[in-house]
């Protein structure tokens, strides 16, 4: 998508060659004419796919998600990030590690938004290792819905994310594909 | 705001005397629609203020934030719960701590998305306490910033929120005033 990757050349920092800081207009402050831009895209790559619900993972996917669930008119789930296990049988949890935030948590979803058969579109921010949105799988997969798709804004190609999806047969759009971070400088794949 | 208060009545459920839950539409599964209705109503009820920009904490408010920025025409800041404090002179901190939830974050806030003289609207979905409220009210009067008004989704009316922002001299604007979750009943003032 070529605004938003004009957009990420602009504005967009690599911090050092793991890290693209987007607070500008991403995941602090948010540009809200541009995640309508962004749901338009999602909805219109993935128009064809029967989505019946858009699910994203708290807290930064949450914008561009809403947009995207707007413009397919389907409800948005927002799964939870809870630091303990929850003892409870409404809901679907699984161990996600965040190796950038050098975090742990329990994905959390209730079990009475996801249907059987349900075709999910899940929507993030950011791709890198693929271990949010492998959680996200799990308990959809669990629910027994189908992965209809995965949209997602940045896509750190040098991380293994998109092989780890691809390889599960997933279907995944990324807005902008970083090759490198390196040196300070921001280079897309194919450029 | 009559839509979203005929959706608590159907869809809402008073867990306790003191817990609403709304997780069908607001704070786990999200209607779209409402948030942009919700958007709407907001933008309608600030035009005057001369917003500057929203802002809101994560992560139940953003999506209602988005859609209210989105009608405004300006940009969204989400600040964020940050379990440390994080020693960075770039960044606006204060604690906060949750009753409802009884948990203690730094709320965080990059200086270099709020100027002196912005006029800011702050969006979020329960007022209760009104501490989560005031600990960014803190955070936007230290960078000197101007409070516009408060929109709120949902008003326990009988917690002292509202109380603790009219008496610094806040527009408190909420869609929904819920008097009593008394005995499973969810009552709404002025009914």
């Amino acid at each position: 998508m070529e605004i938003f990757k004009e957009r990420i050349r602009k504005e967009g920092k690599a911090l050092n060659e793991h890290v693209l800081k987007v607070d500008g207009f991403v995941n602090h402050q948010v540009d809200p004419e541009l995640m309508e831009q962004i749901g338009e895209e999602f909805a219109k790559h993935f128009e064809e796919k029967n989505i019946t619900k858009v699910v994203t993972i708290e807290s930064s996917g949450i914008a561009p998600a809403l947009m995207t669930a707007r413009k397919l008119g389907k409800q948005l789930l927002i799964l939870k990030k809870k630091t303990s296990k929850v003892l409870n049988e409404d809901l679907y949890q699984t161990p996600v590690i965040s190796f950038t935030k050098g975090e742990e948590y329990n994905l959390t979803m209730s079990k009475k938004f996801i249907e059987e058969g349900d075709r999910v579109l899940i929507i993030d921010d950011f791709l890198a290792n693929g271990e949010a949105c492998s959680g996200a799988i799990r308990l959809l997969e669990e629910a027994k819905a189908e992965i209809a798709g995965v949209g997602i804004l940045i896509e750190k190609s040098f991380q293994p994310g998109r092989e780890r999806l691809e390889k599960q047969g997933i279907d995944v759009y990324s807005l902008a594909r970083i090759k490198s971070l390196a040196e300070g400088k921001i280079e897309f794949l194919g450029e």
